[in-house]
């Protein structure tokens, strides 16, 4: 009764990158298990969204799995700390710094989470929308880190030790904003769906760094976003 | 007003074990920061035991996660699948198989939290009371799993790119069961408030993988296990 199809878990956060890798899964021939980790972010809207682009990948599963690393704080997107506002994309990639939205070990939670459901759901590979280039200021967004995550990987689980290697894509690690939404298009991502806002408003604020580098990378591919903003 | 003493963040399930990593901690000097990750496994008597070793440590501060691993499953510990009895500790080595009661990513995912934790508690070191030679059928109690993780944890953090490294202990990983009896012996470690036991019983069973061999590491110290067994 099992299908023969690949299988690949794919973290689903609701916001557009996240639609984007899963869609890039699907393309290449996975069958999807949607991942959605509810880690008490102010922007709870995107679990309805990701509820929404599970059902239009046709995933197999979508385990939405809770866990509260508001107990544990350290950042804009589970503490109070207020959101940054920007003017411009310029604005946010001009902030050498590591951004106040970093949540302290984010990725290594999200991707240990899925490497156990990638486990058992016999996966083979585990799909994540993560970004280096508008994203530099996270340390695991970076190229080394992913690498090293797939050493752990392999080390980590029983199916690695039985030498089935579960692969960990970021296929988005390279591609600029402009080059996501392309690809969006390109892949018929119901964009109209996604939500990549930090806040937590009935429309998109428009200001906070995910709102900026979206509409910027849309400008830039000469592209309509159909999302509603705030601000503009 | 901080206090200039290293900290170490403690995972601290309410076993024997990683009691007695804490204690090391807490030996070497750290301040601890006790962490408790309920994955709904059965044995929640080992929360109370956790909260109790907390405050006999003197821990700083104590968090308790709840992480819904059962969502996931794929394990003896999280499922329906029955825990398997034991003769004697040769009997649970002879196995070499990975068991049963293996939980996929368990590790990786405490780990990953424990670092989101001793990222903002400002921690130097993480302890864990893996441990090797008894558990050998566990991949992700092997000395290059640890290697692999703290390169990762290099590579993960904000603390780590400014150059502050957490360090990733596990000090029992080559100790033998008897070893570490006698380690507990000596750091006066409360072991009556220990509870090893894999099953939920009002008593430890005695005959779970766990229960074996704790009771086989007293034996072989020459020492007497302050805990009561349902079953000798």
């Amino acid at each position: 009764m099992g299908s023969t199809k690949k299988r690949a878990v794919c973290l689903l956060s609701g916001g557009m990158d996240s639609a984007v890798a899963a869609y890039i899964a699907k393309r290449e021939g996975y069958e999807i298990y949607a991942l959605t980790i509810d880690y008490g972010q102010r922007h709870a809207r995107e679990l309805a969204s990701a509820r929404r682009l599970a059902r239009s990948l046709g995933a197999r599963e979508h385990k939405v799995m809770l866990i509260n690393l508001r107990a544990i704080g350290g950042s804009a997107l589970t503490d109070s700390i207020k959101v940054p506002e920007r003017k411009n994309a310029k604005d946010v990639k001009a902030n050498h710094e590591i951004p106040l939205t970093y949540v302290p070990a984010r990725n290594t939670i999200f991707l240990s989470i899925a490497l156990a459901y990638a486990e058992t759901a016999k996966a083979d590979a585990i799909y994540i929308g993560a970004n280096h280039i508008d994203y530099s200021g996270y340390p695991d967004c970076r190229p080394e880190y992913f690498h090293a995550f797939q050493k752990l990987a392999d080390l980590a689980t029983k199916t690695g030790v039985e030498g089935h290697r579960i692969f960990i894509r970021a296929p988005l690690l390279r591609m600029s904003k402009s080059d996501i939404v392309k690809k969006a298009i390109e892949l018929k991502v119901p964009l109209e769906l996604t939500w990549s806002c930090y806040q937590g408003g009935r429309k998109a604020c428009g200001v906070c760094d995910s709102c900026v580098l979206r509409r910027q990378g849309f400008k830039e591919a000469g592209l309509a976003d159909p999302v509603e903003y705030e601000r503009t």
